[in-house]
This record gives C-alpha cells, structure tokens and sequence, in this order.
C-alpha cells in the first residue's frame, strides 16, 4: 500500500481517560442496581436504553451505525479506502442480574473512546474503525451466551437464535424488535480485517502478579450443561428414607460432585452449577424434580473431555443408585481458542511502557467466536480482588487507562495511518 | 350423667361412604391439577370455594357454623345438653402446591359424614358435636404448619401470624379478611371435650402390614430451620476454585450431610431440604446466597435434640472452612405429642372388626395441638404405596369406610347416645 506514517505522530496519540470514566458511569446508570451494581438483562428496555446512549455517542463522533438482524450493532467510522477491511473491536452492553459496570461495557466504551480520540484530533486511518455492540453475550436472560456474536459467525443458526425463550416465555426476536433493534442488515460477511476486544479480567491474577496488561493468548474450553432430576414427591415427614426418591439430594450430590471433579482436573478446571429450579419448592414436600445448570471449564480440551466423561458417568451411576431420573443434556461445547494476533497486543503494551504478561481468558467472550472469521485479540485490564459478574465489581480510571490506550494503539497500527 | 344408651342401637349405624366419596371428588375439583392433584392455598380464592361448600354441607346438616379470627371454622350440632363439652373432630382444606385430594379433606369430610350420619338416623346425642377446619395447616404459603390449630391452642400468638407473609409479600390476616373468612369470634377457648382427626397415613406402614386402621399413638417430634447462605457472587468461569466462596457448594453439602445424619439416627429419623432459592440463579455467575429449608423429624425428643446438635455444628465447622456465612434460624420446635386418647379408637375398631395397629405419626396434624388441650386421638387409614404431598396419593372407598365408621362410633361413644 502506498502510505506511510510518522512513528513520532503515531506514540504521540493517548485516549482521554476521564471521558472513558464519564461515560461508563453515565452508562451504569441504566439499570443500576442499589448496591452500585447493573442490572440490564438482553433484549429488555434498559438494554435498549443503553443501546440508544451507545449510538448517540457515537454518531456524535463521525460514525454511521448499523443494526443486523441478530440486533448486533456497527459503529463504521470511515477510513481513506473504504474498499479495505475494517479494524474492529466491541464488545457487550448486557449484564448479569446483579452484575457490575464494567463487564463488557468498558470494551464498547473503550471502542467509543478510540471513535472520539480519532475524531477530535481529526486522525484518518487508511482502512476504516468499527465498533460493534453484541447482543447478550451474558447467556443470562437467553441461553447461550455470546449469542450475537457466534450467529455473526455462523456458529449458531439465525433463525433458532431468534426463536429462544426466557424463563417466562419471551420470544429473543420479539423482545428485540419490541425494543426497536432488530435490525434488516444481513448478519455475517461484513469487510473486516481485525478483531480486537477489551475487557476486565473478571479473575485475580493481574491484580496478583501487579501488572496493567494481560496479553490474552487462550480461551479456555466451556461444556454446558442442563441437568433435570426427576424424583417422587412425598411427604417430609412421613416418608422413610429408604423409601425415598428425593430429587434436590441427587442434585446435591451431583453439586458436590462437580466441584470434585474441578480441583482434581486442576490446573485451571472450574466448575458451577449457577441456576438451580426445585419443584414443587415446599418445605413439607420431598422434592420432585429439580433442573439445574451445570458449567465446566478447561484450558486443555482432553483433560475437559474426560470431566466431561466423569461428570456424565457420575450421573448415570448415581441415577440408578437412588433410582430416579437423571437426564443431562450437553447443549454447548466451546473448544479453547487460540488468539492468533495477540502479539499486536504485546507490542502495543511494551511500546506505551506498560507492565504486561501472557494470560488465558477463563470467561467467554465475543471476541473467541470472531477468531473464527479473522485475526484476533484480546486486551485484558485488572479487577479488583478479580470479582466480577457481582455488583461489586470494580476497576481503576488508570487501569481503563492503560487498557484503551493499548486499544487505540493496536488498532492505528493496524488501521495504518497516514 | 342420667343418660343410658343400647349397645345394640349404638352399633348399628354406619357412614354413608360413597356419599363421603362422592364428597372428596366434589372438593377435589377445586384447584384441581392436571395430574389429578389438588393446589389449594391456603387463605386464597380456591380456599375461600373450599370453604364455601363446607359450610354448606354442615348447614345442610343441621349445623350452624362460626368462623373465628384466625379463620378456623366451627360447625356444631347441637346435643340434648349444650352445657357439656363438645365433641370434636376436624382436619384442613389447605393443600400443597402438587398436593392430592385426601391430605386433610379426608378429615374434614369424614366429620362431614357423621354430621350427615347423625342428621339423617335424628339421632340426638347427649353433648353437643363439633367439626372444625383448620386454617393453614400445610405451612406452604405461610409458615408454620398448623397455624390455625397452633394458634387456637396458644401455641402462637393471634396478631403475629395473622402478620405472616407469604413468597409474595402479601400478608395472611388480609389475604382471610379477602375471601371472607377473617371471623370475629375469639381464637381458643371453645367449651370441647374431646379432639379426633382422621387422616390419610401418608407413609407405607399400614398398607405394608395390611391393616385398615392405624391407632397413632404418638405425633413425632419435629424441628424446622430457615438457612440463608451468603458466600461471594463471581464470574463461573474466571474465578479460581481456591477463590470462591460458592453458597449452592455450601448448600449443598448441608443436604447431603442431613440426609446422612438421618440415615445414622434411625429407627423413625428423617431429614428433608424441600424448599431452595438460589440467588441471583444466573448460570454463568457463582450463586451469592442460597436460601433453603431443613426438616429434622424423630420419635424420640432426646435423639432429636442429638440431630439438632450435630446439624447445627456441622454449619459451623462448614461456614469457616468455606469463609462463608451461615446463618441457622432454628425458628420452629414441635415435640413428640403422646395422643392420650387413642384407646377409644382402638374400641371402635376392635367393635368394628376392622384389622387394626398402634403407629405413630410422621407428620404433623392439628391434632397434635389440640392434645394440648383436651383428651385427642387420631385415626390413620392407609394410602396407596404411602405416597402423600404429592398429586398420585391415593386411597379407596373403603379405607374411607373404615376410618369413617371408626370416627363415628368413637364420638358416639363420647358423645353418650341417648
């Protein structure tokens, strides 16, 4: 290509950290929660509150924006050759019921803040910047989770997508056109180069090991899982226990079970059960049924094959032991995924003389379903005492800091600028 | 007394079962569930219809009926002295939230039958006879269980559980002042003699050992606590297990270790989670707090005490070891009731010819506080493979026969025909 830039010009260039910090407050302040905390659940009025803050702001900062038809959302900011794939970074604004301010949406913001930096000093890159928000990444409201991103990549089916139901029946497509995002755009297939996503930790070890910058170079492996146990109702009082068909001890056994199976698969298992029904749900009664979820993870895709073989036969054991009803569905399995352009990252990092180490994402993220499309990575920035997904989450204005200007700078690198 | 009866007249009146049958099935339509089960909370609109058609019935029969201010009903038929202490049976109309259609009802409409029974041969007996509905027995939308006999006898206090709020916030004394059934007679007091109450066994025993009757001769003893767990909400996937403070985790150990602390106390111990809440129940978020129910039940009230003793330190020991909190509301204690008056149904049972057995109660009745205050008995029957609480339970017309028939000559008997 026939453009060059001045390496001088180039460093020169920082993201205004204050604004950043503004806006994620103003942001948090759709759906705030009582303990300081958001409450934005996909899909849901707050989310569109939040979605239509995103486009003012950006639009105040020269971009035109976009919705699919998954309701993903495109902030372009053109470059001097629109006929180049757009470098790209996004992330979330959907959070947990009690999450925090940052999970996600410091990665949109980070975005929006490197739209305004390139825009108050009226930088033009070669190849046009995208920002994308995508929808519920949390798989809270709507299961799976990062499910925007991975129908973009064609992981998932458009049309199933659309179709799943909350917990009281919401249609996906329904509650994104009542909202007045669902958009027309085709989604998938956009011209895109790069993928880049910010995003704080949500685990301790930057905080532990004093560094600004994790250099994310894996994604680890999740099985999903929903599990129903299908017992006897009867009476607590008057029913022997030999005679029992009790499916909440089942399901603890199985609780139990699993958090076995995470500290003898270590380094780096976990495993949860986070959503947890019981039927009938009466003190008196022997509980009947009962569904639950059930998450583990793994860096290393064997060693999480054979949890997931251990977790299965447990069940089928225990099923017959206590005889009752244990049926596990196995609806989701994300492979670990390798970031192939996070050296981008490292180089962005040492150059702003930022403290850095290597690091694997333990979450799921956006950004490892758009490694299936292009080169990507990811930025991660400290947490406090690594909590997240808790309205405690907590970061610094310096950490967001240091994280957008690596952003900033990867992207310029990238986007070339002239 | 100057009053004398024929043993040949005494014995030759029975029940009418299948109008005590066809009863059950008119009762059994409201709130009935799919499955052949009955929902029908108590204090709500389906306990008011229930209501309702008892009042009826009794009125039909030539009784007048009283509501006092806890909602408990009376229907009394006078006697030839209507100074003397009355004759008493009665059970509940209340239901669990997947209950059937004998728990309680049997009780009730098998003193309906005798009402009925002594209207139609005008048969006069000597003291007055009396049939009363308790309300709230189950302790499923409100808690305790027996709330209404509990508070007849003085067990509870009037203004404090009429202040009691169920899952919804919405409090009892309004919820009865809303269906009509908020009386003004004064709670307890009621010049009684006797207390019956028949029931379902709701357990396998009589049906194992074939027998009709059972003679329960003692209510075993009952402890019941409210746990609330608060741990630490954090990201399920990039929180290290030596990180998290887990409250299902938590909470599930305390299930499976009530389950083993009950299989170590046997003969009679029982041990029962039947209610959960999970918080905030998002599948990708290690649960914050957890909130559940723990049942503990023996016959004898020392070994009790020893499982109360040994559950509530295990929640110590486990809430240091977790870095958890543990908190152990030990809110109801309900100690074995020896039934005192037993014996008059095992005469009646015996002039009946009905196979019959001494049993003890594995769950608790209304009768259990009214043996607080008068000479009480209980009369169980069985149920088919002892499965109550549930919408499957199961009895015949003839089980219903027997307990019936047995009920009624045991308050002629008390009653002194005349």
């Amino acid at each position: 290509m026939n453009t060059s830039h001045s390496s001088d010009n180039f460093f020169k260039h920082r993201i205004n950290a204050e604004r950043l910090w503004q806006s994620l407050i103003e942001m948090a302040r759709i759906g705030a929660t009582e303990k300081g905390g958001c409450n934005r659940p996909a899909a849901s009025d707050l989310d569109r509150q939040g979605r239509d803050l995103f486009v003012k702001w950006c639009v105040a900062a020269g971009c035109n924006v976009t919705v699919d038809a998954f309701g993903n959302l495109f902030a372009r900011r053109p470059g001097r050759d629109n006929s180049l794939p757009a470098i790209c970074t996004g992330s979330h604004l959907d959070t947990q019921p009690t999450g925090g301010k940052f999970d996600g949406v410091f990665g949109v913001l980070a975005g929006v803040e490197v739209l305004r930096t390139l825009h108050e000093h009226n930088i033009t890159t070669q190849a046009p910047i995208e920002v994308s928000v995508w929808t519920n990444e949390e798989g809270s409201r709507f299961q799976p989770a990062m499910q925007g991103s991975g129908v973009y990549s064609g992981r998932f089916q458009l049309d199933e997508e659309l179709d799943k139901r909350d917990i009281n029946g919401a249609r996906l497509g329904d509650e994104l056109a009542k909202i007045g995002y669902l958009g027309t755009e085709k989604v998938g297939g956009r011209n895109i180069g790069r993928f880049y996503e910010t995003h704080i930790e949500q685990g301790p070890i930057l905080e532990d090991e004093n560094k600004l910058i994790g250099v994310v170079r894996l994604g680890q492996g999740i099985r999903w899982y929903d599990v129903e146990i299908t017992g006897r109702e009867s009476h607590a009082g008057s029913t022997p226990m030999h005679l029992r068909a009790d499916a909440l001890a089942a399901s603890a056994n199985i609780v139990c079970e699993i958090e076995a199976l995470a500290l003898r698969s270590q380094p780096g298992a976990v495993a949860t059960t986070g959503f947890m029904q019981v039927f009938p749900n009466s003190r008196n009664t022997i509980p009947g049924s009962v569904k639950f979820s059930v998450d583990l993870r793994n860096p290393d895709p064997d060693i999480l094959a054979g949890m997931d073989q251990e977790f299965q036969s447990y069940c089928v054991q225990l099923a017959e032991q206590r005889s009752l009803n244990i049926d596990v569905d196995h609806f989701w399995y994300f492979a670990p995924v390798t970031f192939d352009n996070s050296d981008a990252v490292q180089t962005a990092a040492k150059n702003l003389g930022y403290s850095h180490m290597d690091i694997y994402a333990g979450a799921g993220h956006d950004a490892c379903y758009m490694a299936d499309l292009v080169p990507t990575a990811m930025i991660f920035t400290p947490c406090k005492g690594g909590i997240s997904h808790n309205e405690a989450e907590s970061t610094t204005i310096e950490q967001c800091r240091a994280g957008c200007n690596v952003l900033l700078h990867a992207m310029l690198a990238d986007a070339q600028v002239v």
